[in-house]
């Protein structure tokens, strides 16, 4: 059932062979084995960003650092970016990133989180260079397809790195329904097509809800939008008596994440609660 | 939900708190970041056992020997002790663990396997000694529940140990389903009860059906059967080509394991593929 998964994902994804796909119970749970592919040194990670791979990273030892420009990555034993990019959005394309493996060369290890990627074309993945470098890229299922309480993740890179990554995890790693499941659902590759359309179409309609404020969208994906806005913090409170879950964060007090509402209904409890909202102009002290 | 199943398994295997219990997508993906818990140095695993302790300490850079005797275990960095044991059932008592533990004192990790210990009563388990000592004791759900493709086990350790394994797992380690699923039959006192007298009455039928041949029954759980047969190897593939599976062990020719039939048909096709079998007296040349 696993070889299946893996051969399905290979396929899905365009990795170059099943050998270089490694399945596992979430890519979060990836990342521990990932950073100690390489022997303590310096993690550079390309923020701001997610912050579990610093986590992980500190865990195997290594020194982390936050960078904000790609070059920064240049140097690093182990370099992070993740792209799309969470919260922003921001996205990297496929030469900058063949340029940087190919300037870091055989030294350490370059790991492209693309959580996010679904919802691009597919040559915007750097999933069927992973045999030419020294990379590993991570795949979310649960994210694209929401089924993120499944657990099913891959990491796909050359069969070297791969076949140590599978050591880790032992030989039972995936869970019967994950496998079936989640080979079923990358099999499906005309629901895919139309669903990364209706996300699109989706957030553009986020977009549309969330425009003329005094506020921007700083960026996203299809699947969230990050608003700045230094009224985010009463609206993060505003919303949520509202029974809707903002994403705040505390190092960036001025951002809020939306996620793409459910249903009509949600998105007029959106409308209506942000229609309700008066508090635009408010300057919290700490916004920056 | 992560936490309603923490708190059912620490009432359930009777573990001191909730702190101590850290769930996983099943016990064999803990392996590594367990044999990590000490700097590489000796790993003694008391055999014979299951081969895969032995496989995630070496990754963790121990240098593993196998040992046949529980004196063996005090002086290693990471002891590794599987109770019962696969596939031969040897049963180690509370107090001869403790006894190790407490000579091994705050030495590196005693590591108590207990993957079929459900089938035993509840004071058969170092569960709820964990907080005393330097012990990592590993219980896995889809044993006794049937459930392995379920993915879900778990550490039990002091708060500090149980930590840094929570840490390097990350923080959605366990799918939804199995939390849910593992929650409601861990609290499912009368069934399990139900269960181990129902195991024990036909692991006595087991031994019966293989009693009277040119072999005898080493050892084993209520849930397997280890045989003891000059005649391993030929039985084997005389039961495979009933359809029937046995387990075999490359490094010890002259065994075979049996699991329970699962239904009323298995059994008899069992007893008729034993019945049908005359090559009890052959002795292979590679039976020890």
């Amino acid at each position: 059932m696993l070889d299946r998964l893996a051969a399905t994902a290979a396929e899905t994804y365009r990795a170059p062979s099943r050998d270089c796909v490694v399945p596992a119970p979430g890519t979060q749970i990836l990342l521990a084995p990932v950073a100690a592919l390489v022997p303590p040194g310096t993690a550079a990670v390309l923020g701001p960003t997610y912050g579990e791979f610093a986590r992980a990273a500190a865990l195997a030892g290594h020194h982390v650092i936050k960078v904000e420009d790609i070059e920064q990555l240049r140097g690093a034993d182990l370099g992070v970016v993740a792209n799309p990019n969470n919260p922003d959005g921001r996205f990297l394309k496929t030469h900058e990133l063949l340029d940087l493996a190919h300037a870091r060369g055989d030294r350490g290890l370059l790991v492209i989180d693309e959580a996010f990627m679904d919802v691009r074309p597919a040559d915007a993945s750097l999933s069927g260079e992973v045999a030419r470098h020294n990379i590993v890229v991570l795949r979310s299922f649960g994210k694209f397809f929401g089924l993120a309480g499944l657990r099913l993740g891959f990491a796909l890179a050359r069969p070297q790195i791969a076949q140590r990554l599978a050591a880790a995890l032992g030989p039972w790693a995936v869970s019967g329904p994950a496998a079936l499941i989640g080979q079923t659902a990358l099999a499906d590759v005309a629901w895919a097509n139309a669903t990364r359309q209706r996300l699109e179409r989706e957030a553009r309609r986020l977009d549309a809800v969330l425009a003329g404020r005094a506020g921007y969208i700083v960026g996203g994906t299809s699947l969230f939008r990050l608003l700045r806005t230094p009224a985010a913090g009463h609206l993060f409170h505003h919303l949520g008596r509202a029974g809707i879950f903002s994403r705040s964060f505390p190092e960036h007090a001025a951002w809020l994440r939306f996620g793409l509402p459910a249903d009509e209904a949600s998105w007029e409890r959106l409308g209506a609660a942000l229609a309700d909202f008066s508090d635009w102009t408010h300057r919290e002290p700490f916004a920056p």
